[in-house]
């Protein structure tokens, strides 16, 4: 994304587009090969995840959403690390330099990097023949050795989520038709489950909380059962999940409840961004009052075990309920 | 490319192929949702380059060489910035988990990492229905304030570059077929000219050289001609090359010489991935030694001077040539 002189077309852009967003001073104006970050004392936390057209977002999701969406999947990331937002660059893969799509996509980029305090540090714009691609690299500062990792969940300690499970997977299915679509008859909760599939609210506020208190945490995005199965395999335990704790929202409780879902689509979908951690029972307290002073919700809905099966999931009259599918997978 | 347990196909292939990739601690095995950077004191230089299938390779390009470019291209930024290699990670936009396409993608991508000291450190696998893309973000180290930027080029400094030059655009034409393929019929000349298009060498060597005695440096990987004048540009100075000096291999000299192909092509042509930089008239000779010592060939191919036009080529009568386009634009 380096450019000097406007010399060519995709130079002009990025001078016009991405320019005004880089005001890192590790950034040098966009105008070098490279950006900078200063260590400060602290370990940098690097992830990275990118979003495709017709996999990740819907080839007419509005683009100013499409550019939050990259953003904010990686600063979920970081939150769930315990890791502070500290900049991030950008890949972006076009068809053309479509000002009328870059305009919106950029301005939002640019509001979404003020509001999370990560400034664009830096990338690349590439044509492809192919779908539009947005690969988003971020860097978060932790004291050193402090990130929270997969592993470290012990058997007798709480498992908690923050938020509400399951809408963005409904709000996909809300945009693809079908019987979500013609069941969600509501529209302020088509609106919310369909702007919780393009938006994800990253957890940043939780960064410092899970921090001080998770033992292990990771984000939901590829679904609540499959992810928590991760988190198990790599802490070397299991877990029981209470299915009637999981939080759902409003909207999605109405289309459990009307029998036009189950509980299963939800846990098993993917892009919810909220944060799943275990945190032993001395903690409990602690963190949940910590967590409702940051203005979030959190839930506990279960407790790590000792084992290696997978998670178990309990439904309300006491019955394990076996997933056919428990995450997303690419392929 | 977080994996636990392999749950799913994208997580089996990352276990697979790319967990043994991931030697550095920093990287968890690939079993968390991010990588951790010790800051050692230094500054992280960051830099991202993603290459796309039939824009930057093309599509029978040999997986292993497809897999050695996407990396060296960012590790070639990196030694223009004076920065030592720390680690990269990958994004991988896929068509479907092709094992024969995969393995020695990995297995190229792996031997790189080690030879140039810069292990994986984590990625983002993804599928999508268009073309294979393959997005690397790559991290150096140098001295807090260190880094070497385009900026800082001085009027009367000298303008050298590494290697030779442009004999990857040859390569690419060679296998595009048309006149250049016909006229090179030397079987090694052309393999030499293809290898450079597919597989380049960044010049990791020079990374403390450029530190300690180029005033502005940048990799030339979209025309010498457009490169150069991005660096003045940014440096707010002009240029005087001499177009005989600029370093050809004997392959592109033989295809100038027998009127087969303009050095403006050369010059005008991408993907050369050797360093442009601007010395100081008093460390000339020092620097030319330091690179000669590191087993890398360089040549003054002219001069900086005051203004703000884009840099002047001199043929060999002292004719300055106009050029029609000096560098490679995605739009």
């Amino acid at each position: 994304m380096a450019s000097g002189k406007p010399a060519s077309g995709e130079d002009a852009l990025i001078a016009r587009y991405f320019r005004p967003l880089a005001t890192d001073p590790g950034a040098f104006g966009l105008d070098d090969d490279a950006a900078a970050l200063k260590p400060d004392g602290d370990e940098i936390v690097v992830t990275t995840d990118a979003i495709v057209e017709g996999v990740h977002f819907l080839p007419d999701d509005p683009p100013d959403t499409i550019a939050r969406k990259a953003l904010r999947v990686n600063l979920s990331d970081l939150a769930a690390k315990g890791a502070t937002p500290a900049g991030f660059v950008l890949t972006l893969a076009l068809r053309g330099a479509d000002e009328v799509w870059l305009k919106p996509f950029a301005a939002a980029l640019g509001e979404d990097a003020t509001q999370f305090k990560c400034p664009l540090l830096g990338g690349d714009t590439v044509s492809t023949p192919g779908p539009l691609m947005v690969s988003v690299t971020a860097f978060g500062r932790v004291p050193t050795g402090k990130m929270i990792h997969r592993s470290g969940a012990k058997p007798g300690e709480r498992v908690m989520v923050t938020g509400t499970i399951g809408d963005a997977a409904l709000g996909l299915a809300v945009l693809k038709g079908g019987k979500i679509h013609a069941a969600a008859t509501d529209t302020a909760a088509r609106e919310t489950l369909v702007g919780r599939y393009r938006v994800p609210q990253p957890r940043v506020a939780m960064a410092e909380i899970v921090r001080e208190h998770a033992s292990a945490a990771m984000d939901v995005s590829d679904g609540l059962a499959g992810d928590l199965t991760k988190l198990c395999g790599v802490s070397d335990v299991s877990a029981v999940i209470d299915l009637a704790s999981i939080p759902l929202s409003d909207a999605a409780r109405d289309l459990v409840s009307r029998g036009i879902v189950g509980l299963e689509t939800l846990i098993a979908g993917g892009d919810d961004y909220e944060i799943l951690c275990t945190i032993a029972e001395d903690r409990v307290d602690a963190f949940a009052q910590a967590v409702k002073r940051a203005g979030v919700s959190v839930s506990s809905i279960g407790t790590v075990i000792a084992g290696n099966t997978a998670p178990k999931f309990i439904d309300a009259q006491g019955r394990e309920i076996t997933l056919e599918r428990r995450s997303y997978s690419h392929f």
